[in-house]
């Protein structure tokens, strides 16, 4: 029998078991080997075997707490697919042996209209992080996927297309849904001009979402280099956005732009790309503010926008699109010992496009 | 019998009958007494005697060449109301004696994919202003409202709705449909709380049109003098912007926001306060960009847009809107001869809400 407590914060389940996790104490000390606890599975609860975990830039900025407010010990990871080893009694959507996936997300208030809508990823009283979130039922910090095991409600549990690649299947947890979300918002389909700035993790998902869900992909990169790969990954067209000639044949053109750079950038030249009515919405967040003329937007009723992963139910239907469409990321996969050297290669943009680690070495 | 002739910009109408007007030779110069062409009618065109034209804040932009490209001599005024004096053989939609009023257009393309959709506004080849821009009938440039008449294609002309004072629904043509267009474009209407930012002259007509549309109407100003007339406007509620505590109140509580201030001023703080898929539509055009956080877009997919005017059905539709509620501008009239103290007086904020012109003043 388990013992449990109540607190302000509600029920907390005190008992738990251990589990081996990499993390880090502290913003400036690497990743490392950590024993975390895992709350025993609620009647509501799934208890997942990790297999494999996406790594995110997120996770990187979390770690080294470059957003402020990470609290340590530090368990990154939301690209989580593995296999169901337990179910709660009132589990209905799962059942042991069962492919799984975690996104961004492990719960919300549910009660908001947000939540009541499918945004649970716009929830009012603030959805719970997959990790360094608030945790009810331990009264600590949630712990994310770079982890052997996770124990999730399972209405934040994903069902993963067994067709796909288990691991180039991760990043759809993030990745994926961070591109789906804002294509489907704004309606992306055929007889559209579709344009992806930066070719990173999002972009790359980006090309292959936009060109599945039928519009013309055209992508936007400062370097030649990736005009190749561009191609390979589905674009119809790859424009170098240094040269004034190459951009001026897009001007006014677009129906969307889905803008997945973190670093400074021309937003205005970028919008001026925009049709009448057409969005350019940033899912890549610059740390300085993008300076914005009016001028970029009032003459063409421009919107420029932003958006957030995607609600749960959105993020299931893009994982079955992907199903659908045999879409997963191009990953490079690393084992979790060198989740560090990843970390480094990553502020370099150096890895075709996805870092997945293969949760096995966690065992070795 | 009118003299035509061809050029590489269409036929000439060299013919036309000098008209009084008021404008200016320079940037410099304070607008006087000028005598214009105005041509003889086409079989489309309708000849309206002014009564009266209201004074936008672009016309002093363009008499004073702030946006440059002004051609002088440079008679501005696009808030037009006057009388059919004389209509072409082919003209339908108006008779001698009707009510008329034309905006900030008079002609466009009118074979692009946005003049085909009624957005003449946003024509691909460029919409023809009403003044300051190419005239293609008398291979000159295009001459304003402040003057004694005007000659329009109809299909430029809007019907007037004879029950309301003709003086006050003059603003209607610029300020009238460059708030109602974005208010209606996103969808404005009951249940929904909307705020205004900048109580001016499109400010005050946007509290006007958003409380007939059912709207609850919260006006945003950094001056307390402003609060009665506020409400007198028909606000539900008036925030001091400067005031946090205050601001607090409405922080992800309005479903758009539209924004009529062109003075510099803190965007992030204004899309704060939107809701999830909220729009923030600049209809005043800052000199300088706006900053534009990420995150104050991407938490909650919000969307910083800009609208310009309206096309010409939704123009006629604006009117007709306004006719039925009743609906025109606070007007101080003035005559012609007073315009540059009027010019002076509206760099200072100093009119509630908008300078009418009576243009029979310029028959003195």
């Amino acid at each position: 029998m388990e013992a449990v407590r109540s607190t302000a914060e509600g029920v907390i389940a005190v008992n738990g078991k251990d589990a081996r996790a990499f993390g880090t104490e502290a913003a400036e000390a690497p990743l490392q080997q950590l024993t975390i606890k895992r709350r025993n599975p609620t009647p509501y609860d799934v208890e997942i075997e990790i297999l494999f975990c996406g790594v995110c830039h997120s996770d990187l900025h979390t770690a080294r707490n470059e957003w402020h407010g990470t609290v340590y010990p530090c368990v990154p990871g939301h690209e989580i697919v593995g296999r169901i080893v337990s179910v709660g009694g009132h589990v209905s959507k799962f059942k042991v042996g069962d492919l799984a996936g975690v996104g961004c997300m492990v719960d919300s208030c549910r009660e908001c209209d947000y939540c009541q809508e499918g945004l649970e990823q716009y929830c009012e009283v603030g959805n719970i992080g997959t990790y360094n979130s608030p945790d009810k039922h331990l009264g600590i910090r949630t712990y994310g996927g770079y982890s052997e095991s996770v124990v999730v409600d399972e209405a934040f549990v994903l069902h993963i297309p067994e067709n796909l690649d288990l691991a180039a299947t991760a990043p759809l947890l993030c990745a994926g849904i961070t591109t789906y979300s804002p294509l489907k918002h704004w309606n992306v389909g055929p007889g559209q001009k579709v344009g992806v700035v930066g070719l990173g993790g999002l972009g790359h998902m980006a090309v292959k979402l936009a060109k599945a869900m039928g519009a013309e992909v055209i992508v936007f990169t400062t370097s030649e280099s990736k005009f190749e790969d561009a191609r390979r990954l589905g674009a119809d067209d790859v424009v170098l956005s240094k040269d004034p000639e190459q951009m001026k044949k897009y001007t006014g053109k677009l129906h969307f732009l889905l803008d997945a750079v973190s670093a400074q950038h021309d937003i205005n030249l970028y919008l001026s790309l925009l049709r009448v009515d057409g969005t350019l919405a940033l899912v890549g967040a610059p740390e300085l503010p993008l300076p914005v003329a009016a001028f970029s937007l009032i003459p063409y009723r421009r919107s420029l926008a932003g958006s957030m992963i995607g609600g749960i139910a959105e993020t299931q239907e893009m994982l079955d699109f992907c199903g659908k469409h045999g879409i997963t990321s191009d990953i490079e996969m690393i084992n979790i010992q060198q989740i560090n050297e990843a970390y480094e290669r990553l502020l370099k943009g150096d890895v075709k496009y996805r870092f997945v680690i293969d949760m096995a070495s966690l065992k070795k």
